[in-house]
């Protein structure tokens, strides 16, 4: 069975050494709450709940599933108990708003969390999961009165929350939606339709559910502009704010997955179900997308979660594995044979793995700072927001491809045993093969960064990302130690820049430019950005072993995969900027009906 | 539910336009038998038999799987009658040995049979699948008798065989097999051991099950120089030849799997079960590297097969799904949205399907022609071989990363849909993640390759093969509408040498270059080694339309294919010359307690 142990050291290298979190908590409003103690007792408490409670249940989850019996759903054995500590424990409200139960502290700590939840168990992570989603929602868009009837259940963990926006024919295109809402006497709306893929849909392990659905009013506008946003709670609240009456909505079945087998994946059939408009109509998908960010972030935790958790498993069985000789003479004489982890390509694997997990926690965690910044308002909390949304569809699709293809490689080390379900490393390929697809897939991502965070808006943004690299590398530029890494980022950076600028002047003449760069550009983006924050991992750890640490192996190592990142990995940048040169005449050539004329007859 | 149809239109092309089949069978011994009507007849009824009886059980075979009870095997429902149809359509014996009741045909139609078998049911043709090698072994080095005893049976298919050779602790490093063989009076001996990830190696489709056994005798040498091969049958032959007494080789359990359901993957116990010495003793690991290349290529075709049938069912979807509009305007106005087939980014991941379908289909009918070369003998014969030697990995690995490759593109333009057993893509994934494993995984091919089959001859055999690549592209020198095509092959193609003689130089200093190298090296002989079959396709298309061909979409669909493939895939090569480049010091520099210094404290 795989195990987990919370990666705390390196946590602490990239809050404290790296993005310096107490300074960055002394600037916020609620930073008084993140003190060095609470922060602390998160990291540890949270390791223990993760790795003793959730991941025992991880494997058994997912060989049990969730069953599904006329109408309810039925979690893996565990979970529900699982779900019990974690609301005793006071994790749901950590983050949240303390007018409604909340504890007030940065969302950056709950995204710590989240960090090592998904390592542990991502199929039972999603069902508190998806409840931020919809408390978000509730407390930006929502009346007080829906806040202290919906939100403070939320809060306190005893209801759940689901966000229902797919329906059988689209998903990606919600301008395409039929759910209907019919306004009722008084506040309140029919809700009819049916929605698909919706995760946590129904379960086992609240006293209630709220939904909030996307729906369209009579007489809405045509597509995107005439969507409507709704609660429509499982159970109406009583009088009493407990949950009541049996509302009109009802799980018609849960898909049989590829993976994420111990999360329900529900069909969600509204019949007529007594539904709340939350703010105003039609502005439903704007209210959606405020908090995409967040949940796309949460999609590239995701990965990096099973990056590192199949790196760690990894690992384990390389030392131990005992298989051929070195090629320079044995390494381990003593034994039968050398452990795997002499031979240079099974240290590649490895490398590859621990170089997108630690790389990948920091460009998280720096965008966990701007989430913060996002909530603290102000000037500040705007230009945060800039640089979050375009960040966003990088760590999204680039750390969940990365994730993907880690946990093959985590896989690849385990040789054969690694297709067995028994060590485990096939189920985290299993379940990280969805994050490259919901919340947008990798192509609709690359299409937002490429498209919308950056050539709608001329490009700033990203010049704004970029300057703060290009900043880095000047002040690095004396540092002899650091011109292996700053040097390539410099050009790099730099030639960032002149690519965006190409496909723009393309685009011009014809726009399936944008789309035909899009997902190479995203992933070249996405090892830009990785090499910045390993730069920034390499500097602190040349200081530190330069101030003669007793912690060697923790800092020569973060170096020795910086210098990994930068010859292994980074270079894959030259193929992409070479296919993003060849633009999309080659992709648009073909008519529909030659795709097939090898087999069509 | 997923669709098949034998792509026979681009099978013809490649075996009669690309690489003229009819010349080559007029060249071969048994050429005669291969003759249009028979090839025609073999096509035909191939696709029939795998449209229509073997796809049908693919999805139902991965849902319901193999039962273990008490040491029996329940193979899916309808597995077992389909295996009587293969057997009554006389397809066990059609490149078999004419002496012992083979029909004698080349080993290509095999293949090309095999590639269908894989694209319909990869579960189920391991079935038939794993009898071919332990056939070879008995043909090339069993006696007169157990030729007759065992092989008789095999090849009319009422007795199937099974390759034994991993055990728990040993895969790849099979010096270290501790089965073993006692003997005992007679010409017997007592077969004593542990086999895993045997491959059908217990089931109800035949009346016996011959397994091939790597087992030491006493007194062996150590290592992979004192493994001999056995024959151990499930049931004793009687004194009439029919499956008589049950021999000590029982099935312990089977294996639970990422894919490949409905195959058993057994662990085998052989408790003094009887056995019978193949050829000589201590020869047992030769005879097996034999085969090895006709396996291995079976894995490619594996990877073929999941790469073209994921295709065809990507690209019914990509024409019928609604969503979004293109980019640049609506293509399909008159509907709720454009088929996402007008999207750039879903052109993209098709034609990376379709390219490295029918680019590994030319590849490996090529490398059919020297398998039945190497059957024929002679000094073609030997020629050949040292060219399969060369391609072998390249093909087996190449298009295995190739096929998981498209198959996840297959998922990913099905979106969220793709992730969901209904659709049956994800299966063709699972299923697929095997054969980056099996018969020697990625990285074990690359060794072979760079280390066995170019360093340790000094790179001669791809000299021969490059100088094949160079003439192409000098006789197409002068063709204008080659140039694009004949370009940068000729540059990679000397470019491969080079980074060889660069790879070679360093090795000679440090033997982990090879390994630190090798599986970027391998990769990189895949892109080229395609983009060659690429250009050859290319000028058959070009030369086709030039003749003014009726069937205008087939080849400009293949012109349009090939470039993309030389736009779009080959640049890939960029990077990893540059990752070669960088050499092993960044791989082998981190100590072993270094990985992971950030989790364990």
């Amino acid at each position: 069975m795989p195990t987990y142990k919370a990666p705390l050291r390196d946590i602490r290298f990239v809050m404290d050494e790296m993005l310096d979190f107490p300074a960055h908590y002394a600037q916020l409003p609620n930073g008084d709450e993140a003190s060095p103690e609470i922060v602390n007792a998160i990291l540890e408490e949270g390791a223990k709940f993760t790795e003793e409670v959730l991941t025992p249940l991880n494997q058994s989850g997912d060989a049990e599933g969730c069953q599904f019996n006329d109408g309810e759903v039925v979690t893996p054995k565990g979970f529900k108990e699982a779900y019990k500590q974690y609301v005793e424990g006071g994790w749901p409200s950590m983050t949240q708003d303390t007018r409604y139960g909340g504890q007030g502290l940065p969302q950056s700590l709950g995204m710590v969390l989240n960090e090592m939840i998904c390592s542990s168990n991502l199929s039972w992570g999603m069902y508190p999961g998806l409840s931020h989603g919809a408390m978000d929602a509730l407390l930006h868009h929502g009346t007080e009165e829906q806040k202290e009837l919906y939100l403070t259940k939320m809060i306190e963990g005893s209801w759940t929350g689901t966000m229902c926006l797919t329906e059988p024919h689209c998903g990606t295109d919600l301008g395409l939606i039929r759910t209907k809402a019919e306004p009722l006497d008084g506040d309140s709306y029919a809700i009819s339709g049916t929605k698909i893929f919706i995760s946590a849909g129904e379960h086992d392990m609240s006293d209630n559910i709220v939904h909030l659905v996307l729906a369209k009013l009579p007489g809405a506008p045509e597509g995107s502009k005439g969507i409507s946003l709704f609660i429509v709670p499982k159970f109406t609240p009583d009088a009493s704010g407990e949950a009541g009456e049996r509302n009109g909505v009802q799980c018609g079945s849960i898909e049989h997955k590829m993976g994420i087998h111990g999360n329900s994946t529900c069909v969600m059939n509204f019949d007529n179900a007594k539904g709340y408009l939350i703010g105003e109509p039609n502005k439903g998908l704007s209210y959606m997308f405020v908090m995409m960010n967040a949940a796309r972030i949460g999609v590239g935790i995701q990965g990096l979660g099973l990056t590192e958790v199949s790196f760690q498993n990894a690992l384990a069985y390389a030392r131990d594995r005992l298989q051929m000789r070195a090629l320079s003479g044995p390494k381990a004489p003593e034994k039968a044979a050398d452990p795997i982890i002499v031979h240079p390509d099974v240290r590649r694997m490895l490398l590859t793995q621990k170089a997108f997990a630690e790389g990948g926690r920091a460009l998280i965690y720096y965008t966990a700072q701007l989430i913060d910044q996002v909530s603290a308002g102000g000037e500040t909390g705007k230009e945060a927001d800039e640089l979050l949304g375009l960040l966003t569809p990088i760590v999204k699709a680039f750390l969940t491809e990365a994730g993907f293809e880690a946990t093959n490689e985590g896989i690849q080390i385990f040789g054969g045993h690694g297709f067995i379900h028994e060590w485990g490393m096939e189920q985290f390929v299993r379940d990280a093969r969805i994050t490259r697809l919901y919340e947008g897939t990798t192509g609709i991502q690359a299409l937002d960064l490429l498209g919308r965070k950056i050539l709608m808006n001329q490009g700033e943004s990203l010049r704004k990302f970029t300057k703060q690299v290009h900043k880095f590398c000047q002040t690095e530029e004396g540092n002899s130690d650091m011109v292996k890494f700053v040097a390539p980022l410099a050009k790099l950076n730099k030639e960032w820049g002149d690519i965006t600028m190409q496909i723009g002047m393309k685009a011009m003449q014809n726009r399936e430019e944008v789309g035909a760069a899009s997902v190479d550009y995203l992933m070249y983006s996405g090892y830009v950005t990785l090499a910045y924050f390993w730069a920034q991992a390499a500097k602190v750890a040349q200081e530190a072993l330069a101030n003669g640490t007793t912690e060697t192996s923790f800092y020569k190592g973060k170096l020795a995969t910086a210098e990994f990142y930068f010859s292994k990995l980074l270079p894959r940048t030259k193929s992409l900027v070479a296919t993003i040169a060849e633009g999309g005449d080659s992709l648009m050539a073909m008519d529909a009906d030659q795709f097939g004329a090898g087999f069509e007859i």
